[in-house]
């Protein structure tokens, strides 16, 4: 099993183990490979009669020590020979390993990548509920530590949100709040980007992720910013304090539950577009209960995941589960008032304001994108496909001047 | 000058020339390539001697009856030679060719794809003022055909906002409006995705675009769209119709200026990071008058663009030349009322929502990054920098359990 440095190492150390292996053997590459590597050195392992896994591992310094959560994929008669270590050594729940077989060829890693693209959104969330708090209801440090605390005890119970509530609390030797001389500039490995990426290219719509790297991105253009901050007009009015501080609290804790639905429904979506697209027949409910314990996403929220594909294996969306559906109807009202209050107030929300847009496309059943393809087809002669009559696809002479040619060539 | 189907056929047509020319001689690559096949190209025809240009060029159907924009880059010694020809045969506004010298390497058909990526956010913004006029105003497409026309006559004057009102207008020999009958199933071929995809390895926050490609996505899951429309709760209680739908429909137009302006200022940055990154020294002024007339998203717009950078040639951010930061606190209030009756109404506006976010994070000197930072060091060791002392990273041991060691080594 290697644990060595994503990249060229390991196909370095491959390259020095395959002469030493017999057939059947097993490699493990435990490391933070990306997918596609894997996949590669799965095909490759597969050629020389070798058995590849690829295993995430996620669960930073706590994980190293108590168990971490481990995602392993790849060649599936690893998996017996592999299981009664890898789930002995694994973090445990109400007495379940935090470890199951993923699915095939680079599964392991790319589940762990998107493991991390989750891990992004669930961060940045935290970051726009501890900014509202801050600004709009002008909270201090300890006031919001507990409003963390008491969510920890809730629908919200998680390590992030735990961890948060510490860090809120914690002071130096000063006496001063330690996060208040934090620089404000997010740094990044790349694995959030990746997520994105890699839903660019499978067709799914994974925003909430993407807007918590691009806040990443931004948070790094400081100097622009402060001169921006000099310059760049808010609300003309800045509006008073929530009359009810608590009310809109619960409001911000509506957003937070909602919009993190809707980042795990995203995830979700480019999780089973993945698969179908690479046979890799990714354990989808098992998923969930990897990340339930041992790793940075952990919470009680992954339990509910888990029954829902219980419920039906085969679910289009997260968001069309009975139990998820009946919290987004509770969630509603509260979500859409934190974010107007936020837009009215001019504080960032983008991955609340993203989580909103999604969850009202997805429940859209006419969106414009019927006026997009008719621009599409005026200015490049695309053609259009008709509601009422599926497959048929055709073109209008828009201005009476354009030729009656559809074009398929025209790079839009 | 090639016009071939980008990829390989490019490659196979340069292999064929290369043999017939002598040293010195230019190829010009007028087709959709990939910048990073242009700058891959141009080191080729480099190292035989020749002179390699890559150029983007937009226009659709009427571009090539009436003159394109063309964006051409790669070796500058070719400009001198072609010049007078690209200039001649190009599109031109105010007497001024819609083409220059855009800059070194891939330069070209780099500008192209940001080209195509604002174009999907110019697109998408339209159809967000479109949907909320019909859902919210509950205006005919005739009455927003004529919105369009007036939006046509000031500051939105461009081709894509002049197109939309003929699209509107159209009806079929039935006497039926035409837009009401396509499907609203959003194609692509890409070019937009590049550009997201290329933002998020370089570093810079492409929000608009981004969620303009992930819209056209979702647009995608229509079997699924309409299961959730049938399913997923909106607002508990609808709005009621604005009352004073003018005053409604004037918030519309200044959300789509300035959210314009946002998606613009984002392109921006792309370009001015990739041209640090590569040395490409583009032409950023230029780029604006090239857009000006021939392409897709040609506008008056772009002239102002033009004038900041004439203004500023080291211009950090639209959003900070005096114009623009005029028209924005012209246009926040409006932005600001018709972003939240859309959020209450339950209307999906990702990619205004996306600019007002972008704009408000912007101006923000001091955002909640920091405990993102301190997140990261919890449970990661990561170590954050602290604002008094730039440069300094520390780690704190936030549970007095954890080491004082410091990780650079979680990937997240």
């Amino acid at each position: 099993m290697l644990l060595v440095q994503a990249g060229k190492p390991v196909d370095d150390f491959i390259d020095s183990l395959i002469p030493l292996l017999d057939k059947g053997d097993i490699i493990i590459d435990g490391g933070n490979s990306e997918f596609d590597d894997s996949t590669r050195r799965f095909e490759r392992c597969q050629a020389a009669g070798l058995l590849f896994v690829g295993s995430g591992v996620s669960g930073g310094e706590e994980g190293a020590r108590h168990g971490p959560s481990l995602m392993p994929g790849g060649h599936p008669d690893a998996w017996p020979r592999i299981r009664p270590i890898f789930q002995a050594v694994c973090a445990k729940v109400d007495g379940q390993p935090c470890c199951d077989w993923v699915g095939e060829g680079g599964a392991g890693h790319f589940v762990k990548m998107v493991h991390n693209g989750i891990e992004y959104g669930d961060m940045q969330l935290i970051c726009e509920a501890y900014h509202l708090m801050k600004e709009v209801c002008g909270l201090s440090n300890d006031e919001m530590a507990d409003v963390f605390t008491r969510w920890n005890n809730g629908d919200l119970n998680s390590f992030l949100i735990e961890i948060t509530a510490d860090i809120l609390r914690h002071r130096d030797d000063d006496g001063k709040h330690t996060v208040d001389k934090i620089l404000d500039c997010a740094g990044q490995k790349g694995t959030g980007k990746w997520t994105v990426v890699t839903s660019l290219h499978a067709g799914t719509p994974l925003t909430l992720i993407a807007e918590a790297v691009f806040a990443r991105h931004l948070s790094r253009y400081k100097a622009e910013r402060q001169r921006a901050a000099a310059t760049l007009p808010g609300p003309s009015a800045a509006p008073p304090r929530p009359a009810d501080p608590a009310a809109f609290i619960e409001d911000i804790h509506q957003a937070l539950y909602a919009s993190k639905i809707v980042s795990y429904a995203q995830g979700y979506m480019l999780m089973q577009t993945q698969s179908a697209q690479t046979g890799w027949k990714l354990n989808l409910g098992g998923i969930a209960l990897m990340w339930r314990g041992g790793c940075i996403i952990r919470s009680q929220f992954l339990g509910r995941i888990k029954t829902a594909f219980e419920r039906n294996p085969e679910l289009d969306s997260l968001l069309l589960d009975p139990f998820f559906s009946g919290v987004m109807r509770q969630a509603n009202d509260g979500w859409r008032r934190c974010l107007a209050a936020a837009v009215t107030a001019g504080v960032p929300c983008p991955a609340f304001s993203a989580a909103l847009s999604f969850y009202d496309g997805f429940r859209c059943g006419r969106l414009p994108a019927s006026l997009l393809q008719a621009q599409r087809d005026y200015f490049g002669a695309h053609q259009y496909e008709l509601m009422d009559q599926p497959g048929k696809f055709v073109h209008t002479n828009w201005t009476g001047r354009g030729g009656q040619v559809a074009s398929s060539t025209y790079q839009a």
